[in-house]
């Protein structure tokens, strides 16, 4: 099968280093093809970022059926797009949120989210809200570096050891996912660290987790419901064209 | 003060008559600009529609603060690139939802709300999760009227007298409140036709909820919380520019 | 309009000052008059004391409507007899809760709100819960000042300025609400204090947000509905009548 | 021990057939004692009616604590004055609503009650949301008789054999609480016909459960905690004396 | 009437002290007798312990059942095979979750649960959120005592006031149970100790409550519902059987 | 990697068809051992099944670690044994309640489960209760077929698609679940009879569904958390031993 990660931003960031590591777990015969966005945000840290990701993340996702990839990942944890994605293709979506958290719910009974910012604090509670998993997720906390200096792997570690330690000793959590799909290469650092204080606990990647899901679902035949993401209606549309861009 | 109402769609729908209604209990002073954008859908029926209405309301919304508005109001119930444009915009922003639901608030234990179609039930109850109002919102129903056909006032007052009828007798609602804020006229019909059925219920339209809440938030001063909406942070984004435009 | 502002304890704490205060945002055409009870608590702190003072609010306001008001403020956090008062009239009536927190639905995601003492804790408890608000409240606090002690304005801007740092900082607040209807003429200094110490909140002052939303449903013509409070039946009332009175 | 059977009406409907029933479970050592307001309404039916039945409740409560009775059942199942009661006494007080709900508990995963008339459904859903039971009540439904006619036991059961039904069937509940405390005596009728019917379901009736809770409070030493109910503080109350009464 | 204290532990840790503590409150006429479980754990700190002493604790209400007891205390606050037991027989069946924690509704708004390790915390938060309690009990912590070192009871009652303390003034809770029913003889002192921090509090005691609301149900007859624990079906099942024994 | 599916009744149900049905999504490297257990119920259709079905189930799973199996499915839909289960194996454990839901959370907003009996009602309730997903699931309804009549596939079938029609039109669900895993066989011809009735809905398989994520967790190194999960402390434990056994 075919998969797309689909990077929401328009920053150069992708590497084979990444491409392996979030490819780790996947099947010999599952091929994953990396493509960004061209008209965006450097990187998604508000909903003003998200808003700006979101078209031609549905775009993309268009497109990608049409070529015949088997699945999409929005390589993203606030899922830009991801909703509006289902509603216009038929084969699965999925951004970094639900997957990391669902097979967390098969890990703990309390679940901690380490995230980047605290911009992105507000739209990552509305996305626990509308799960209607308020009651399973514990904490929430931030390490304070944007997304974009996310691979300074050694301070990214660091912080995530300090915030999951909190996430754990004070919330109550029993899982930690790491609540940035860019937090990429580090979950076995933290999950050391951890260890050595004396947490045994799993760290959940959310591009590993997203892939993964994926994958089952392209296996399993599962899509997304229609009664839920309703086919989109015909009716016209306008949207720039042509290839001059400019900053915004 | 002046208040830009900020029609999120394409299509050239507004006329005087409806700037009149939605403005009847505005105060001497406060002007309405209607404004719409021209790069997005014909009409809001899904969250498809919204990813691609969003990036130009949010680009008006900080043009229309540039130019000395006081307040904005996102004409559609499903608030479209509302909380994008709080974190870019220190004036007050509301879409069509809020308003109308606190109004509803003051009046009834349980809210009904009637809205287009089945398309955006998912969307709305994902507001209504996301509001953390899921216990003060009993009903939630659909006209099967697609927003550009609302302007049949005599079929859309009935179905909407149907449909309340329904969240009131069936669903325990004690408001209705209008789901669309393209249901513009038929308030006060669907009020008599309640009462003559027996339902004395108030049904609250959500373009004069939002333009009076507005006019609330400025007169006393109310802004959006910096820790709710963090301010959008400096970085590279591109766009597209240029008049090109094309149907996608 | 006429609006009155029912004060509903048998202290005389009424000053012009605090009248323009709470006024403020009110069109130059709504005319509030205010007046007191003449039997129950010289305060309110408890649900005791809400005992004593609600039946001359219900009773009052019945009087008001006879009289032409428009529209009623029993003004009081704990709204002492508003929802038996909706039963028995059929003008708007709001007590300090409800609008000041309606209004900072649509400032934050989470809400704070300082109080006076632990005594009325439960209370707001149990109104925070009855209006299904518990995901939205985060944070309730008290200053341990006695209500008639809220004149010391200094000590009441320092206390409130120390309790709304905590329910920012640790409880997670993105707006304050004055959760006493007699916290007058300090928003201001409590804001100015927030924002020297690095929170730039907004302070909702509760008087002023009922007056503002009674005004409102005057102007839209929204009324309580009487599926949730249904009409006072007739019936047998005895109650003491006369003028003579005594310390209970 | 003696109890105070407080009932928070004028009417002078209490018979000894009642008495017996009533006390039926009760310990040959308790003594319950029947008084009734001379202040306030024919009947509750309304939060009107809480409000002028509330302080005489209140003033007897702190009588019957000065006098030496051992706790006190306010006779009511929408529990007027008692959290105002729970303040100002040292001994148990309990309402109609708590004791039978708590009972129920214990028996169903899931609660019907089954009230006099619509005009209550607010106020019994306001304390069900204020006990933090909505997960557990499934069912609240109404007879259309009112308070004062519930003597006609006939026509009562087979109301509540009616609705008690539909509360079984339609919404899931296992256990039926008599939601109104002068439904004495038809119990055991109630609990046959649904027999009848098919439905071998407990039937509570909230006085006996309240004189046996208060009972097992006085014998196990528990008082209401002054925590949730701190002391009333002193200051000064006015409030009519004398002998003169009027109609309100 | 004849009442079961089944201590589902194989430990011989039941004394004549601990019996007339237990049944203290309860009437002359009711005996209560003692047995326990000979296969199964010697103490239960986890489900895998509720596992291993549920199967004999439910034959054991068969059997107890048939020889004409009235009413089954499943001696343990995790109620192991409380609700295989309740469908199995006729009488009431409680564990020592349940009645305690009911009794505290009736106390408090918020309620404090002390129990005794880590390992139980999991399971005693699935025994809260099944019975919809989530907003009630506000606090939920240990001693760090292993059951069967709970006899130590100067070390358990100092644990106890320690905890409780924090429990009240961190988390709210203006009641405390003791969560363990084998936390037998320490109410008083925990009560005393608490008092003398300042801290004016009732304390539960399970096994007391328990047997109070066991005598109750029998007293008036309450049996738990069919509808939430239908009869158990015929069908094959094979035990072991035999006297031999092994540790596993 | 070397699955156990454990079937937790001692009927000998078990077929190559349905071997090869419930692994077919697994990867060729995943074997799977099919086990029952020797002592419990013939089927499971109650807590009181589930108390004696436990015992066995959490002893072969600790057989099963130490046969160097690496994950196990404990084939049924109330999890029996699961938590003790995790409590003392380091392998991952999964009931058929968990994945289910959890892929299902990741298709619809609603989601709809039909099971067996009314008899299990309250057990999955509890379940989903103690998942914190009440709000997830809108529908749970029953084919009123015993578990050991569920080979009667056209009957099952039947059923499934009438209640599954009522659980998507009257409760809204999105997804199906069929909640039981001895509903094996029949998941396409249900989807079909949806289809045809108009209903474009997934239905999940349990079997299918936990099979696939053991897979997925043992593939990422998951393993359940040992803060929710705490290891099982050393005592003194005593069982039945011996091969004599007898009907009970």
């Amino acid at each position: 099968m075919k998969l797309l990660n689909l990077i929401p931003i328009t920053s150069d960031i992708w590497t084979d280093e990444m491409d392996q590591y979030v490819s780790r777990f996947l099947l010999d015969g599952t091929e994953v093809v990396t493509r960004r966005i061209q008209h965006g945000p450097a990187s998604i840290e508000s909903e003003y970022d998200e808003v700006f990701a979101s078209p031609e993340v549905v775009m993309m996702c268009k497109q990608a059926e049409k070529e015949g990839f088997d699945g999409i990942f929005v390589d993203c944890f606030g899922d830009p797009g991801v909703r509006a994605a289902r509603e216009s293709v038929n084969i699965p979506v999925f951004g970094g949120f639900e997957p990391a958290v669902f097979y967390a719910l098969g890990i703990s009974d309390k679940i901690g989210i380490v995230t980047v910012l605290p911009d992105v604090m507000s739209m990552l509670n509305g996305l626990i809200a509308k799960e209607g998993l308020r009651e399973r997720v514990s904490s929430l906390r931030y390490v304070s570096i944007p997304v974009l200096d996310l691979d300074g792997l050694d301070k990214l570690t660091a912080a995530l050891i300090d915030e999951s330690k909190k996430a754990i000793a004070e919330d109550g959590a029993g899982v930690i996912v790491l609540g940035c799909t860019a937090m990429v290469g580090v979950k076995e650092a933290v999950e050391a660290g951890l260890k050595a204080a004396g947490f045994d606990i799993t760290v959940i990647e959310a591009a590993q987790a997203s892939l993964m899901m994926l994958e089952t679902f392209v296996r399993m035949g599962f899509r997304h419901s229609r009664s839920t993401y309703l086919p989109v209606r015909d009716k016209g549309r306008v949207w720039w064209s042509g290839d001059a861009t400019a900053e915004i």
